[in-house]
């Protein structure tokens, strides 16, 4: 095995930085049709629902795959053909998701925000009203094109006055950023094993309102994506459908395990907070600015605007970065240059203090002053 | 981590029992936009390329996703949306070949045989012949269903000289039995990490004629599964489109390079061609009959018929049979009682036989008499 001795803290979106105790429950195989295993895929999908304190009204459907994989499952399956969905978007991910739409073939319709906004509730209840034929809305949680916060809360009670559905795409604020489905009205919640639960990439999962599931039979474009098809089979036999990928469901399991020992998403939320603040704080002493006002920051993924300076290069920032042991992210806003820091995963306290370190140190080496060396220079 | 101290050896045609060396590669995470992963993933396709031989005419697109994810890829992405396939069908996964196409839209004829049939290379040519409209044949190489290889390069040679498409579920054939895409015409050859590679289950791969694949933009009835984009995109960046199962994509990358040093695609089959006739010969004398003719066996999985014994019910022997160690498979048959078991994974000399062993006391313990208890009784 060709293994760095110290592998980078991965400072990303997920796939992130997991506990060598998530790891290591991989290092046992599993027969996909036994019971020990489907005992496994049992209570994972039970602690799952209980996040979102949804088990008395919704379902937890696995999936196989990233998690766009479960975002186009659970559109394929719960908007029907001749369905019209509403795509609030402000960034990457939202256009992902009205790209999802478009080519299963339903009908779209955008509300188009610039990366540094907001989706607003009220823009949604005016659409609403003003056009009936629209069947569902489909929203991304936390997108973290630029890491913005959407307010899922509100928009969910407007779209439940309205009598539509609401598909959440909340692939990296699950288990850290409050879903309540006793209080937030949805039909479906999509999330990943690889975000903020703190797992291994390689599965996703639908929690979907069981009286909506229930009508979804022979809606879905594809037979390996149709959540519908999977619910029933899992409910009749405890496996999945087809070949779960093992290793990666039992490291969820035991990275959800871990989850709760931390105290659950008070706890996890928390800590990423944490992180968000002293990421936020320690580069902005060096003159790093984030872009996007605190109000609406999520604290998943921080958006700095590269240094204004003539040295910088992003490759060889991210390379020397890399060489401190952090791995960033690359920015993905098209007017602005930018690079991203994520705030998830598993690393210690130092995590976030040396990252901001060594990014401190790559600029110096890269001859880019920062504001404590001019700081220091002007005194 | 709940554990058991020894976990039982896995004789199913994947997920099976890999090495501890493959596991290990687990232990460490992985950027999925970083240079060090993106070089695996290359590593891995141009190996995935060369057991084939097709480094000089096919692409290898890897996919997220169980085996059928995979095959439902192909299929979405090589056949147009006015294609017409034929799918010669003798057991459960031809079977799901055909129910993919019909999902997907695409019209289907099947030719039927019984699940104890090969495919007949003359019936594809007759029907070809007949019938101008079909553009595709999809072939499932080793149907496991009952354990049936089917004759792959007479029905490849067939296919290309009626100047048709073929596509080849070689889900639980590939790396064991040769495929030779120098030799052998085919479109898209599909398979996956946790088979006769011995990685672990979450990712598939196509092996697409190059010509072929660059005409297939805009075919595909999903975003996630379209092999055109994935192509296109990891061509272009070295990457993976969306989130890769990183973990599971380093394990197979490990896998890989035991089958290399194992002595590639002759030592894996042989070796799994004499744990199957070790099998068939140890069940034979304790008096389980096999279910196919020899000639048409696969040596991937073998069906035997149950014991002709009130006491036997699958669950008790399934169970009996773990308790000493070996996870069976059941029968996926619909006219006659069956059990199955696998030929393939990483267990040593000794598995064999200890599973022979296994079900030998498993009947013992039943008190269903074996072909040597009644052997000694009748001496």
């Amino acid at each position: 095995m060709s293994q760095a001795p110290n592998p980078p803290i991965l400072l990303t979106p997920g796939p992130l930085t997991t506990s060598m105790r998530t790891r290591q429950a991989m290092l046992r195989d599993w027969g996909s049709w036994d019971g020990d295993f489907n005992e496994i895929t049992t209570r994972l999908r039970q602690r799952l629902l209980d996040i979102a304190k949804a088990g008395a009204t919704h379902e937890c459907v696995p999936m196989q795959g990233s998690g766009t994989f479960s975002v186009e499952a659970a559109v394929g399956t719960l908007i029907p053909r001749d369905g019209h969905v509403l795509v609030p978007s402000n960034g990457a991910y939202c256009q992902r998701l009205a790209r999802i739409c478009r080519t299963l073939g339903r009908k779209v319709t955008t509300i188009d925000y610039t990366e540094d906004q907001q989706v607003s509730p009220a823009d949604v209840d005016r659409i609403l009203a003003g056009d009936a034929s629209i069947t569902h809305v489909a929203l991304v949680h936390c997108e973290t094109g630029a890491g913005v916060l959407n307010p899922l809360h509100e928009i969910a009670v407007v779209v439940a006055r309205h009598g539509r559905g609401l598909i959440v795409d909340a692939m990296s604020s699950f288990g850290a950023l409050p879903i309540d489905a006793a209080r937030t009205p949805f039909d479906a919640v999509v999330a990943a094993s690889g975000k903020c639960l703190e797992g291994v990439p390689g599965m996703g999962f639908v929690i979907v309102r069981r009286s909506v599931l229930e009508k979804c039979e022979g809606n879905s474009h594809s037979l390996a994506l149709d959540l519908y098809d999977q619910w029933v089979y899992m409910r009749k036999t405890t496996q999945w459908r087809f070949t779960p990928p093992t290793h990666v469901v039992a490291a969820l399991d035991e990275a959800v395990t871990q989850y709760i020992e931390e105290g659950g998403l008070q706890a996890r939320g928390g800590r990423y907070a944490r992180n968000c603040e002293a990421l936020i704080e320690g580069l902005a002493a060096i003159g790093l600015r984030s872009f996007l006002p605190s109000d609406i920051q999520a604290p998943i993924i921080v958006t700095f605007h590269a240094p204004d300076h003539p040295n910088y290069e992003f490759k060889r920032f991210y390379t020397e970065v890399k060489k401190r042991g952090y791995i960033l992210y690359p920015g993905k806003l098209t007017q602005v240059e930018t690079f991203r820091v994520g705030c998830i995963g598993h690393f210690g306290e130092a995590g976030i203090p040396g990252a901001v370190a060594a990014i401190a140190e790559t600029l110096e080496a890269m001859g880019i002053p920062t504001a404590q060396a001019r700081a220091t220079a002007e005194a």
